[in-house]
C-alpha cells in the first residue's frame, strides 16, 4: 500500500486537482508540472485563467518561457502563438497557421484554488467536481495561503493529516499540540474518510491559547476533525468550546490540505488555513508564521520518509505496518484504489506496475 | 526525426568532428568527452596535436591528470607511459614496457580547428575530410572564436542555425535582426544543404548598421546563407551591398558552428565568426561580445527544449510538427540519418534505438 | 575483474565489517548507509553500542533522525520506540506495543573500532572474527584515526593499498617516498596475502628522517609490509634498522587501512595509524596531517577512476591490464571472490551479475 519507491503512478488521472493559488496566476505564464504533464497557466483578456501543455508542438520549447499577448500565448524559439483551446493561431513565417494545437485542459477557479482536471475528457461529467469547502468563500473567515514543493510522494501528505498522533513528535516546537495520543474516531462514507477527535478541559496549546485569549494550558473543550474529501484535498479542524458553556462554539478554525502529484516522488502542497475568530491581519500573521513552522516540519520528516524508501536497501524489512491510529489513512488508500481502478483511459502506463 | 530524448546515438561515428579549438591544445593535457568517448589531447615536442583514449588500460586512471613530457603522456596513477600512438613505452615497476596501449585517434589541425576522427580506422579513406572553410585561414579576415558547452543534442543546434526565423524572438534583444521572417530559399546538393535570403533596402538591424559605419534602421541589400557542410559543421554568413551599388560586395561576415556530440544530452558548440571590414581590434571585440550573447540566448533555449524532451510527459503529444522555415533542418536530418546508415562499424550499439 | 561500473555486488555480506570508530558513537544516534543498508548507531545505558536497521517499520521514517533515551530509540515521526534487539517496546497511541520489529545487527568494539555483522546470521560462527591487530589496544603505541567517505568501490582502495608502486605519482608531494618502484614479495596463505619490501641503505623521505631524527635522504633501512587480513581489513607498517646495526628496530609504524562499501559506488574509508616512536603530542598531529594530505590525495585519483568506469564510453578498451606490481591486488580480488562464493545467503540479488 505504501507509495511507489520509484516511480509507477499511484494517482488517479480522472480528477479534479489544484493546479495552482488563484493570486498566483497572472498575466505572467506560470509553469507547473501536474501529474507527470508540463502545463502552463495564464489567465486571458478578461481574466479567466488558461491551462495548456507547456510544450510547442513545432520543436519542443516550453511555451511558458514566452509571453501572453491577450488570450494567446507565444512560443519563445519561433514565436508560434497559441490560443485558449490550444489551437495554433499564427506562425510568423505562414500566411495561415498549420492544422497543429496543444492541449487545452479544464480549469475551475473556486475561491482561492485553482482546480485543473488532466483526465480522460470524455469522462470529464463521470468524475466528482472539485470539493466545495464553503468557509473559502465565507466572508466571516479570514484566510491564509501558500504552496510549498515537496520531495514526497503526495500519499505521503495524505496519510500525515490524516493521521494526528505526529503532532507531539514532528510539531512538538511548532504547535506545541501534546495531547492528541488517542486514535480518532473514524468513519467511511462512499468516497470519504473522516476522523474526529474530541477534547474535554484539555490544557490549550500556547498557540491556540493566544488565539483564544486565554492562558497557555487553560483547560479548554475543542472538538478536532478532518475529511479525506477526494485524492486532491483534505479539510480538516477544530472548533473551540468554553468548557462552562460546551454548547456554544467559541471559534473554528479550517484548513484545506492540498497535494497535486508533480511526478512520484515530488508533490506541490497547497494549503489554505482560515478563522472566524482572532483574524485581524497581526493576528492572522502570526498564525501564518507558526503554521509555516509546522508545515516546514512536515516537509522535513516526509522527504526523509521518501529519501529512505526511494534508496532501496539490500535487505531489511520491507512494506510498512499499520496501527489502529492509521485506520484513516489505509481507508483513504484504498479510496484513491478505488479511484484509480475506475479509470480506463489508456494513458501509456503499465496498471500493472501501479501499486495495489 | 527528433534526437532521442533518453539516450541512443543520433550522430554518425565515421565522420570528422571538431576536437577543440587550436589554442585550447598546449602541453597541459585537455580532457574533453566526444562522441561518448573519453579523449585526452596535447601538443607533442614538435607542437603537433596528439589524441589518446583517455584511460589507463592498466587502472583505469584518466591520462589527462597526469603530465606531459615530450610526446609522452604518464598516468597520473603508477606512472605508466603512452606515446603518441598509443602504445605503452615506459611501466615504472618494468624493465620493459608490456604490449599494452590506448586507443590513438588521428586528427588535422586546420587554421583555428583541431579536427578529429572517432570512427572505424579502415574506413577513414572513405569519409569526407573536414570541410574546407577558407575564410577561417584567409588573412582578409578577422577571427573570433569561441567554445561553450550546452546541455543539449548536438542535432538541436544544427537545426537551430538552419532556421532563422528564430531571430526575431530569441535574439531580439541581442542581435535585434527582425527581418528574417520568410523562409529562405533551401537547395540540396548531395550531402550539403544551403539556405539563401536576400534582403533588399531593409533596415539595418543597430549590430550591422554600427559595423558599417551606417545609422541604424538605414534602408540596405545583404544577402544571407548557410549551408550544412557536414553533421559537424556548418557555416553562414552575410553580404552587405549599398542599395544604389548592388553588385559591389560591401563587406562579408562569415561563422562556422560547430557542434560537437558529447553524449545524447550534451554538446560542445564551437563556433568562428569573421568578416572583411570593420575588423580593427575594438570593433572586433564589440562583435564578440553581441555573438557572444546572442549564443547564450541560443544556449538557454536550448537546454530548455532538451529538458522538456528528456523529462518525458505522461502524456500529451509527442512528436514534432515541421513547416516550411524548417525545410533545411529537417534535409540535414536526413542527411545525418544516411552517414549513419553508411556506417557498418560494430559498435556495440543496437541500431535499432537509434531515430529514424 | 574490475569493480562493477554500474552496480551488482562485489563485497560479501558474511563478513565483519567496520561499522564506526568507537569515539564516533555516542548518544546522538549516527546514521550509516553500509552494504547497501541504512544502519543507525548508537550507545545504550550502559555504553554498549547498539546497531538497528535504520527506518521504522510502520511509515518508513529513519530513527536516526529521532532520539535516544537509554537502550532505547524514538521514531521521529510517530514516536514508535525500539529496543536494542529491534523489538517495539512502545508506541504512543496503544496500550502495548504491536509485535513489529526492525533489525538488529550484532557489533563489537575492539579498540578504536566498531565492527559490524550485516550477513546471514545463521552463518555468524562460521564467518572469520573482525581480525586481529594487536598495536590498536597496545599502549606503545600512539594512534591517530580518521573516516573519509570515498565516491569509489571499496575495492578500489583495496587495490591502492596493496600496489604502493603508486607512491611516487600520487603521493610525491605528500610523502615523498619515492624508492618504492619495484614490484614487492607477495605471499598467498590462505585468505591472507602479503607483500614485503627491504630498503637497504635507501635515503629516507623528510617525513620518516623527521620521524627518526635524521637528516632527510639519510641512507638507511627499513622493512615495509601490509597484508590483506579480511575484505574489511587491510594492514601495513613500516619498520625502521639502523644501517648499521640492521637486527635492531629501531621503530615501527602501523597502518590499519579498513574499508566498507556504501554502494556499487562509494565506500567509508576508515584508517588508524600508530608508532612507538616519536610519538608525543607535536609530532603525531605533524605525522597525522601528512597522512591526511597523502589520503585526499588518493580520494583524489579513486574517485577519478570510478567516475570515468561509471561513465561507460561508447567503445575503447575496457577491462584492465595487469602487471607484477599488482600480483598482491589481484590475488586479493581472488579472496574476495571466494568469500562471495561461499555465501548462499538469499539476498534477492542475481548472483550472476554479480562479476567474476
Amino acid at each position: 500500500m505504501a507509495p511507489p519507491p520509484q516511480g509507477g503512478r499511484n494517482y488517479p488521472l480522472n480528477c479534479w486537482w489544484v493546479a495552482a493559488l488563484a493570486d498566483e496566476v497572472g498575466q505572467e505564464p506560470l509553469a507547473r508540472w501536474l501529474l507527470d504533464t508540463p502545463v502552463v497557466l495564464y489567465r486571458g483578456a478578461t481574466g479567466e485563467v488558461i491551462a495548456l501543455e507547456d510544450r510547442c508542438p513545432h520543436r519542443q520549447a516550453p511555451l511558458s518561457a514566452g509571453k501572453v499577448e491577450g488570450d494567446v500565448i507565444e512560443c519563445p524559439y519561433h514565436g508560434f502563438r497559441f490560443g485558449p483551446g490550444g489551437r495554433c493561431v499564427h506562425v510568423p513565417s505562414m500566411a495561415s497557421p498549420p492544422p497543429i494545437r496543444v492541449e487545452s485542459y479544464p480549469v475551475r477557479e473556486i475561491g482561492p484554488i485553482v482546480w485543473i482536471y488532466l483526465g480522460d475528457q470524455q469522462r470529464i461529467d463521470q468524475v466528482p467536481p472539485p470539493p466545495q469547502m464553503d468557509w473559502t468563500t465565507d466572508p466571516a473567515f479570514v484566510m491564509r495561503k501558500g504552496v510549498m514543493p515537496i520531495a514526497a510522494n503526495y500519499l505521503l501528505l495524505k496519510e500525515n493529516v490524516l493521521d494526528l498522533t505526529h503532532l507531539g513528535y514532528v510539531h512538538a516546537a511548532s504547535f506545541g499540540i501534546m495531547d492528541w495520543v488517542n486514535p480518532p474516531e473514524v468513519t467511511v462514507d462512499g468516497d470519504r474518510v473522516t476522523y474526529t477527535q474530541d477534547f474535554v478541559r484539555s490544557p490549550l496549546a500556547a498557540g491556540y491559547a493566544m488565539s483564544l485569549g486565554l492562558a497557555p494550558g487553560m483547560p479548554w473543550n475543542r472538538h478536532g476533525f478532518g475529511t479525506f474529501l477526494s485524492p486532491a484535498a483534505h479539510e480538516s479542524g477544530t472548533v473551540f468550546f468554553d468548557p462552562d458553556q460546551p454548547d456554544v462554539p467559541g471559534g473554528q478554525t479550517f484548513f484545506a490540505h492540498l497535494t497535486t502529484p508533480v511526478d512520484a516522488g515530488n508533490m506541490l502542497y497547497f494549503f489554505v488555513a482560515a478563522r472566524d475568530f482572532a483574524n485581524d491581519a497581526a493576528a492572522m500573521d502570526h498564525f501564518a508564521q507558526i503554521l509555516m513552522r509546522g508545515f516546514r516540519e512536515d516537509e522535513e520528516i516526509l522527504s526523509k520518509v521518501q529519501a529512505l524508501s526511494s534508496r532501496q536497501p539490500r535487505r531489511g524489512s520491507r512494506g510498512e505496518r499499520s496501527v489502529k491510529a492509521d485506520a484513516a489513512g489505509v481507508a483513504a488508500r484504498r479510496i484513491v484504489d478505488r479511484w484509480m481502478a475506475r479509470e480506463t483511459i489508456d494513458d501509456g502506463i503499465d496498471r500493472a506496475a501501479t501499486p495495489d
